[in-house]
């Protein structure tokens, strides 16, 4: 009954769409998500009681508050939006955002929360990273270079997962060298699982309660458990304080699908 | 004064059970419960403030979206229903889901969110687990393998208990040998339960902050008290970082009589 | 002003109290308060911030329901009071439920939930218990068993404390004859105060987070802190890696005590 | 504006005032402020949301309504205030009741929180403790007991701190002798601040998650600083396992100051 | 369209600026950033669900009365003011207070609270410290007490940082010589990013259930980020026992941006 009514703001909304759409290309999604020195924050919100409560109409009046502060920012941050909903703990959604500078990322988290959709958010957890050079495989053995490169299945990878991450003082206690030796034994755990299960870390520490966050795509949920269940069994996990709590695990989607799929 | 009332809505209730129920059959819930591959989620609910302010024919109502919801993904997932309330904390209702694929559980815990019925549910918490083909159980004596594959006692379980399990990473340093004899001691100690309690595991490395959700049905509560005193006495359990937290220890009922206790 | 309503009302209470108190007598109190094979359940309450607002009248009728439901259950189900508040965090009243099946515990929490009292309680916590033979006692010295069935001392015992235990894995590692000669040093420990403190032992593992809850009742607390001060120093305390958390302590009412001083 | 409003309802306060103040004396709070064999409990409160939206005339009415909560339980109970809010997290106020058995103080806070006033609080924790003879004092050296008995400074001491404390298992497993010494350690890191700074000690093993509670006055916070940091610094340090959590910090304040505070 | 309004308000708000500001320069802030003998306290807080429903005109009213509040505490209190929002867990702003005396500081907070303002914000967590003269410089090389007193880069440093820091019952064992060495070599550490990080540090044992509370300003997160790496890997570390939980990351703010910011 509702659903006409829906579909005619649905349309509205893709009317909308192209209008701003053409901002959308300003930041540069390839270099931000590749490149050294870049701030990657993670943002877990929580719809509060009253979204539940609201006509669809009006979600969608609000949700297209939400990509109009996308596109406002596309400028300066480049944002990835994930559902949570039913697959983690007390949450809803999660949005990855890259930016240059953290204040760049605190500007668009303000005018997010100050929107129209935002009122309707709680935010119940942040965490931040930076993309480093690799610490560790410039003296990795040829062949493991080799392999890290392979290219990853092509097709979509709808499942994402991010663990964050706490070494223990003893790990930061060791030498370069025999942390060296221990990353390679977890480096050559992970080689089985390169094609299926796309990898991505952020250094944490002075940042988050956190050393690490460690982000994780695909489309066998099975296979990045077994990577997991590998990475569980070297040395290097001995000196492993925090992993996960939160484990959050959801599926990517683009703006519009996670405007659609609130909409109803 | 109102059980009239009540009696005559869940009468129509019940009414119109057969007509959507010819849908049920389409997933193969034999297939699901016993194959490995399948993937597990546990969510727990429970009721915001204003279900108790409910009266008996909107509650009914309601019910009736949580019913249609369940029929809508039949085809996809199977579910099992249990009632926490009184006997678990802050929670009322678990929903034992098995799927082939994470999205298809993360779709209907949407549909039910959505539903006027999952408008009153905040989710509690939830747990995912593949399941997989034993790991231990092949290197087991004959006699163990036939004594496991004992046919449990027949007729109704009503009790069912899950509890969440983290190893040590000591223990997943350990060869695999090694595991393996304390496994099969862990094993020995459950024997003589076979009959009255039922178990099965699923694997969460990765999928969440667990490495094992054990799941327990049985209608003999001591002796499923005696069987985990048992565990907590072999080796292995030295090697446990987690058990419980929570503990979920709950009744197993059909949609309908979840529908007929909480319409009251 | 509202006084001489609240005891008219009051009044009220009493009179409708005797004409259901018949049933009262169903379940076998002492046989449920001391054979082994026996639930115990202890549930924590706090009102929800509705019930402060209530006016005395509404009060009063709301706690008819309490007493009709505990009237009930009363065939099947022991139920014993305490009033928390003030001396317990967040929490209001304690229900000690003693029943052959967990099952019957649980219907007589859901009708509790569902009645008109039961709306403005949030429950916060759950403890499930298995009342057992003794384990360790059979081997104790002569002496030492006829000491522990030293009859306490008459009269009422206004205090009681609930405890949740949990062991730690190396204590179920230990031999039964270590862990006997251990239970017999704090036996020991517990004799001076046999008669002015009250104990009774839950077995829990499985059924919750815990191993045991330990109840006491006393009528001289110092005592029961002096008992416990000594449990802390014997060698089996080594092995706790639970006490508490939380530690229950309220004084012990009647359901008409309870209703008298909820009413005001 | 409002100001003059309050000023006169401040009046009307302190003219009802003396009228009930005679009571006051009931309870010889000297004795139970120095006796062993009494019970200390600290309550910590806060405000509900609606406090703050209460007029300066509501206000000042359910302040009145704790002034007689107050002086209606003097007979019975010892009662210090404590303005907590700005200095500890999430608590406003706290309360030092001092009675002979902890029935007294649970009337108490019965009626509290059934009071007009009662009904804006939220009981954010609770602790126990009983006042004993001292355990280690009378093996101590003369001169360290001459010490312990020089007369603090006089005047005010403003603040108050209260740090709850749990030792671990191994401090108890300890001989009395081993424990002895090392308190006269400690005893002998607190002399340096016994003018400036007043300590008081209750113990709270089995009435609570705690084994003391250590109560502070000052009007030298940095001296009460340093006595921590000595503490910190001998050994019997190593065998406390909790340490504040909360450690709670407050101003003291007569009622009337309280309630002056309160009210505007 | 409200846009103008604001604006039109803004502009209110910045003629009534000059006219409270000559009495901001009563506490001498420059003495109290940097002597020893101060408190500093660090109050997090958050915006209540109401916040986000006012209108901007009844926003900047209330945003008034917070300007108002810090003028006229500004003889006893130095006030820094940081937006969390977006870049800390649940929180929304930070004030930084100096304060002689604690009691200052509640009294600014007490103010602040009963404010229009006030009554939006839940405070989320509050931290205690004390300036002290430095433990252990004066036993430093001279080259290191040098390198201590490079100047930083000029300039604005618009990130803040606070890390909340607990030692070890170890680490308080140690004498002081080798604490010293051990600081010696935290310290050395620390030289490469003296230009470009501002640390300040505050004692809190007492005072808090914290030793430490370090506090950080740069305009190089990345710098940051390095120093805390450089820090996890000397020897001292291993005696951290709390290192953040939570970090606290914003942006550092004047009062005029803070209203500008909130208004909108």
């Amino acid at each position: 009954m509702t659903r006409l009514l829906v579909t005619g703001l649905m349309l509205m909304w893709f009317m909308v769409g192209p209008w701003v759409s053409h901002i959308q290309a300003a930041a540069d999604r390839e270099k931000l998500l590749t490149e050294p020195g870049v701030y990657g924050t993670f943002t877990v919100f929580a719809f509060n009681e009253e979204w539940a409560k609201q006509d669809p109409a009006t979600r969608i009046v609000r949700l297209t508050s939400l990509k109009g502060v996308v596109e406002q920012h596309r400028e300066h941050v480049v944002i990835d939006l994930y559902l949570l909903r039913g697959l983690s703990d007390q949450a809803d959604l999660l949005f990855r955002i890259h930016a240059k500078e953290l204040r760049e990322t605190q500007e668009f988290l303000l005018d997010l929360k100050s929107s129209q959709f935002g009122k309707h958010l709680k935010m119940v957890g942040v965490m931040h990273g930076l993309t480093k050079k690799p610490n560790y495989v410039p003296g990795f053995p040829a062949q493991m270079k080799d392999d890290l490169n392979t290219i990853s299945e092509p097709g979509q990878k709808p499942y994402a997962i991010v663990i964050p991450i706490r070494k223990s003082a003893e790990w930061w206690g060791l030498d370069q060298e025999k942390r060296a030796a221990m990353m390679q034994e977890h480096t050559a755990a992970t080689l089985p699982y390169v094609k299926t299960v796309k990898r991505k870390l952020y250094h944490s520490s002075g940042l988050d309660d956190l050393d690490f966050i460690a982000y994780f795509e695909t489309s066998k949920l099975e296979d990045f458990h077994s990577l997991v269940l590998s990475l569980e069994k070297v040395q290097e996990f001995r000196y492993t304080r925090r992993f996960g709590h939160p484990t959050i695990l959801g599926t990517m989607k683009s703006l519009d699908e996670v405007v659609e799929l609130l909409a109803q």
